[in-house]
């Protein structure tokens, strides 16, 4: 597809979306989400890669909204914005690939809720978040919910009421990311996850993520039941028995995807 | 009002409220928790006020529940007295303003439990937390409720089943403080993230707080419905609108609250 | 009992079960898991035992479930390993006596699970954690229950899709583990733990422990009412008056279990 403000690329298991959109420092307008939503839902549909690394080409990450298109407007014409873009974080947990977000620079509002919204996140020591609506009068409540899941209550509150921006090494004590690492290192180090986690089979990759999503929003006992069929149903696949089976005879393993 | 327990001032739009029964080690007796909640109502109806802090006059921030209330008493005498308890966090919760827990020496069982429902909380390094009430045959039971929603599951089982006080150290690296400062520096980093965050729209404050705690007791399908219209409401209002307007155009907004 | 795979013990208020298959590195087989659920059921009626060790006669803490048990089986099979696992892992939680793992070497899979599950760990500098399923085909979706309730979403994604172990440092930062010691100093630590625990009324110990669990699944408004309600029926107990008075008059409690 012909996108203006993403690019996408996909190696082998791996495929990338770059945010691109350095003049805007990659806002998330209407069209980019559009983009994005349009790129998401066609990996969903891409068998063959299992990983997706979500990256900008620009100094920052990614701004939030693009505040340009947020005045003087309609109701109905916001709430399809607020609607897309909460389309495109569903869509972020819904697609089978794993999402790691690459940070380098800034994320803030609902550029912070995308990188608390992929399922792994690596950041680069230059890499700052921050919610920082309120000073502007525009509550982050949408990035909220993403990010008091990601970094419990007083800190969320924190970033929420004053809008202050912290540090990459805060965002990895908060558990915002998992990793922070040199600014030479960004690239590899999230290449080099992707590849460890692509070596799994696509069928107990899809079927794990899926599980997590699902289990965590329930309480104990249903999560138990939830979990105890499925993974009696994942050992019944072929993956697993051939996975287990190479495991015990010391081989590699040959997925076959069922 | 008249107080016999507690000190309220209001310095524009900060408020204050004191614990001030230092012979108590400011013990939440009855009287005082019927003094927090009066004045916490009024603080409530006062739209001037966007922060509110709670501190302590005393060496020791609070030190629970009165326990000479607690001996030879009947069960309805105690149930009011749990059930007002449980008003007075509810309250803090409730009220529109920002709370600020501004914690120097001991907090332990319903003061511990107050600093974890405080919105936010700033603590020198006398501090100490606990939720000891296992060890004299009463447990935190109450207080658990706040205490395992803010530090996690096994850092909350250890405080509520050993009794064990932890450091300010130990209560910043679990979530339940924002962050640690020096005895001398504690007024003043409270009062510089009060004026901060008293620098935002009372509008939007008020709505924030309100939405964080909505929020964050639904599924993230239902958080997301509330959000996505909330926000949406939120870009419709003038301080959204004139904060947007002033960003865009460099110069500082001014906000009507509406 | 005789037991084939597990060593139970019991000193006054302590009771010890320690995995003991060296050989299959404390592998959960189908007898080692029909063993733990019957000492958990003969502890949960043993009144006089407070808190119950959890640790392992070999090398490694646990190596997660038996993979030559999980090959070539029907899936009325495999769904009774599962079962049986889960039941085990509630049981941890049902029991009244606070348990707490003593972690020496790897935890993986459902030994990964275990750790999460007990009420406590503790771990010495040898220890690793991890849910590498993923990397064989079965993805640990039970194990990631209890794993995503103890160290937030990105960590637990992270375990899950790559499989990757954590040091003992790791665990106590997420949260798995409470506290990492010294090889030589592992047993007294737990010890330790476990009598300062054991000082308390066993009435209110199960109280406790109960009320953690129950409130944790509500939300917060439903926790605080069955909280409020269950501290005043705690209050009226004897061991609660008796405990208060003790403390008031600065002697040591004498605990009657009512």
């Amino acid at each position: 597809m012909n996108y203006q403000n993403i690019l996408v690329e996909t190696q082998d298991a791996i495929g990338t979306l770059t945010l691109n959109s350095p003049k805007t420092f990659n806002a998330l307008s209407r069209n980019m989400i559009g983009e994005i939503i349009a790129a998401l839902e066609d990996f969903a549909s891409t068998d063959s890669v299992k990983v997706l690394i979500v990256k900008s080409s620009a100094k920052h990450f990614c701004s939030g909204h693009n505040l340009s298109e947020m005045i003087d407007g309609s109701l109905s014409e916001y709430k399809f914005i607020f609607e897309q873009c909460t389309r495109m974080m569903t869509l972020v947990h819904e697609i089978p690939q794993t999402v790691i977000a690459q940070v380098h620079g800034v994320a803030t509002a609902a550029g912070c809720q995308l990188v608390a919204t992929c399922d792994l996140a690596i950041a680069d020591t230059t890499a700052k978040f921050g919610t920082p609506g309120v000073r502007i009068g525009l509550f982050c409540t949408t990035p909220m919910v993403a990010l008091s899941r990601a970094v419990g209550r007083k800190r969320a509150l924190e970033m929420l009421l004053t809008g202050r921006l912290i540090s990459a090494e805060e965002a990895e004590n908060y558990g915002l990311v998992n990793r922070v690492v040199s600014e030479e290192a960004l690239e590899s180090t999230c290449m080099d996850m992707a590849k460890a986690i692509a070596e799994a089979s696509p069928l107990v990759l899809r079927l794990g993520k899926r599980a997590f999503y699902d289990q965590i929003e329930l309480d104990e006992p249903r999560a138990y039941d939830y979990a105890t069929n499925l993974i009696t149903l994942n050992l019944m696949a072929e993956d697993a028995q051939n996975g287990i089976k190479a495991f015990l005879e010391k081989r590699k393993p040959v997925w076959t995807g069922r």
